[in-house]
């Protein structure tokens, strides 16, 4: 058949930014990053929307933005702060893209103006996806403000909302224009909200990097009891893996493999069976902890590796397993979630495991029985073991 | 400020195939393709969704599709064939979006399945959109059926529904898989909808290539004869440069520049106030004689070249102008439409006009009363000059 070929390469560029009170007078960072951002001589405006939470708890910081745009003029402010609830709810119920949209309309924001967004993973996911498909791409600055978000889902390049039930069904492949990571946001954080951004760190440390691996075994204490300098390294160094990753071999994920999701098939499962009320960091971290003693049971990964992860994990003070993601029959939530997993895939399953610490393996199948048996050990020896 | 920065590029590569009678057994072409384009082991279905009337006018198709993959078997075929209406209204009426997103998950339509769409441009535009958020994106199939929609539309990385009452407000730049133009289709075409295609060669051929306005003006007789080779050959050279252009500087406009969009700045305006009743294809044709007009009054381009691209307007059998394209006053439509098209373009105009036939150049400003003085002598001396 004639044909005519078509093929092209588009370059995407964005820095992950590291400071400390973002929109103080004296930090001049944010307003250089405007002003050298400019695409044309058209008037930039810029439309904030935060967390309602992340408002409340720093009371500040709306007034500091319209200060810091009072001062500055690299792009003009839209003085409306959009206020919107963070976690699930702002991916499950449409309503808050539709209103954001609304917004986006109503404000004439364009394709040389921004949406930044101030919050945690879910409401950049939601805001994300609003400003990607508004005008077929409006400019997306990320302001994540948990240590998950900073360290893992805030640098990347996907967005979403929830759609028939389903997370993430709706959403594109496009990465912000920036992203700023401001430590001060963390200080306001509930220590467990603070812990549950670890496990990203601990994953990423498994498949790609020992060292980080034994750097977080050796500052666990530090990172517990909230050191701020031993938790910027943690989350710079957890970005910096995620965003090398990125730039690897498939960038909008056009193939089956998902590394930076071990752990996470069962997590999933958890997370939405406990309607949220399990976090997501801590539903990852006893999915790592699963396919960790998988791996083990499986013949990958050695006995005195698993330890060293499960007591890693238990340290940072993560529960290890849960009655959910146990194997009582063959319709038990947690194997029906690999099933959806699955599908969610496309019908290949690819799963990631350990062959060492810092080293994975995909795998297209997961035994059942060896499921059963993990979940069984992490309930008894692994819990009852001292950390 | 410290940053790490993030750098990659994504490849996209697609190919669009000329054919005849796509669906007929003994053209493996359709199948070959689902076959190469295999990315891994799943099974890969494929959702059809065709224009009704294309459905209508072709009453065998339905039927040939699904005897195709009762032969072939690349691709497991959902039985259902979606039909939907196609024009303006499908990307208007945000309900047909929805109900495409509902079949797609109702049938399980994942990341390495297809959604095939066979209709104009409007229905590619909604289907292509539907296809590039579920799942954050699965494959897409382009089977353009009008002159417009395989020569422009159909070939391109666009893809939108309208919203807020605004033309393309919601939508991503997402290229297809894949586009099979398949010269049977245009057959059940009306004469209006035949020339209305035309259009945008000669557009394309104004701003790009001197050489195919000479072959357009030297073939328009047998164009408007609808001698099928002749369309073909048209057909094939104008996608070809549209593909060149797309693969150039910007395909995902990130600037301000839109050359394919030479004449469109009043021929949106006027479609939207006819409510559709002029199609595309005729208000870009008057678009373009409008901007041919203003680029010789403002000294840019030949009285005789001016000629020459009238002419060939009007032997398609193309209006030149139209009321609503008149200056009365300072509010007359025209005008307001400049000035939405500016605030689209984020407040710096970008307009393309001609210096030559082949040639374009970009002015940020255009005159009240040149475009006031074109509209009237295009209503005047070039409406009753002969062809």
């Amino acid at each position: 058949m004639e044909f005519l070929q078509q093929s092209f390469s588009v370059k995407f560029e964005y820095k992950v930014f590291f400071t400390t009170g973002l929109f103080e007078l004296t930090n001049t960072g944010f307003n250089d990053f405007l002003e050298a951002d400019s695409t044309s001589t058209s008037v930039k405006k810029i439309l904030f929307v935060a967390d309602q939470d992340v408002l409340k708890a720093n009371p500040a910081l709306a007034g500091q933005i319209k200060a810091y745009f009072t001062t500055y003029k690299a792009a003009q402010l839209i003085p409306e702060i959009i206020s919107m609830p963070g976690g699930e709810i702002i991916k499950n119920d449409e309503s808050y893209f539709s209103k954001l949209l609304d917004i986006i309309n109503h404000y004439n924001i364009d394709r040389h103006s921004y949406v930044a967004a101030i919050g945690g993973g879910s409401l950049l996911d939601m805001a994300g996806y609003a400003a990607a498909v508004a005008h077929r791409g409006v400019k997306h600055i990320r302001i994540p403000t948990t240590v998950l978000s900073q360290n893992d889902s805030g640098v990347g390049v996907k967005n979403s909302i929830n759609y028939f039930g389903k997370k993430n069904f709706l959403g594109t492949f496009v990465p912000p224009v920036a992203v700023f990571n401001d430590d001060r946001f963390l200080l306001t954080l509930s220590d467990r909200d603070y812990r549950s951004g670890i496990a990203e760190a601990i994953k990423v440390s498994l498949i790609k990097d020992a060292q980080f691996f034994e750097w977080l075994e050796n500052n666990v204490t530090a990172l517990v009891a909230r050191d701020g300098d031993t938790m910027n390294y943690l989350i710079k160094r957890c970005a910096e893996l995620h965003l090398n990753h990125i730039a690897g071999l498939d960038p909008f994920e056009k193939g089956s493999s998902r590394p930076l999701d071990f752990g996470h098939w069962s997590a999933h499962k958890l997370e939405q069976l406990t309607n949220f009320k399990v976090l997501h960091g801590e539903a990852v971290a006893m999915g790592i902890a699963l396919d960790t003693v998988y791996s083990n049971l499986s013949g990958r990964l050695s006995t005195d590796e698993t330890h060293r992860v499960i007591n890693l994990i238990k340290k940072v003070g993560f529960e290890i397993t849960h009655p959910l993601l146990e194997v009582t029959n063959n319709d038990s939530p947690i194997l029906v979630g690999l099933q959806e997993f699955r599908e969610h895939l496309g019908g290949e399953l690819t799963i990631m495991l350990l062959t060492q610490i810092g080293t994975g393996v995909e795998v297209h199948e997961m035994d059942a029985a060896l499921i059963k048996h993990a979940g069984e050990i992490l309930k008894t020896e692994y819990a009852l073991s001292a950390v």
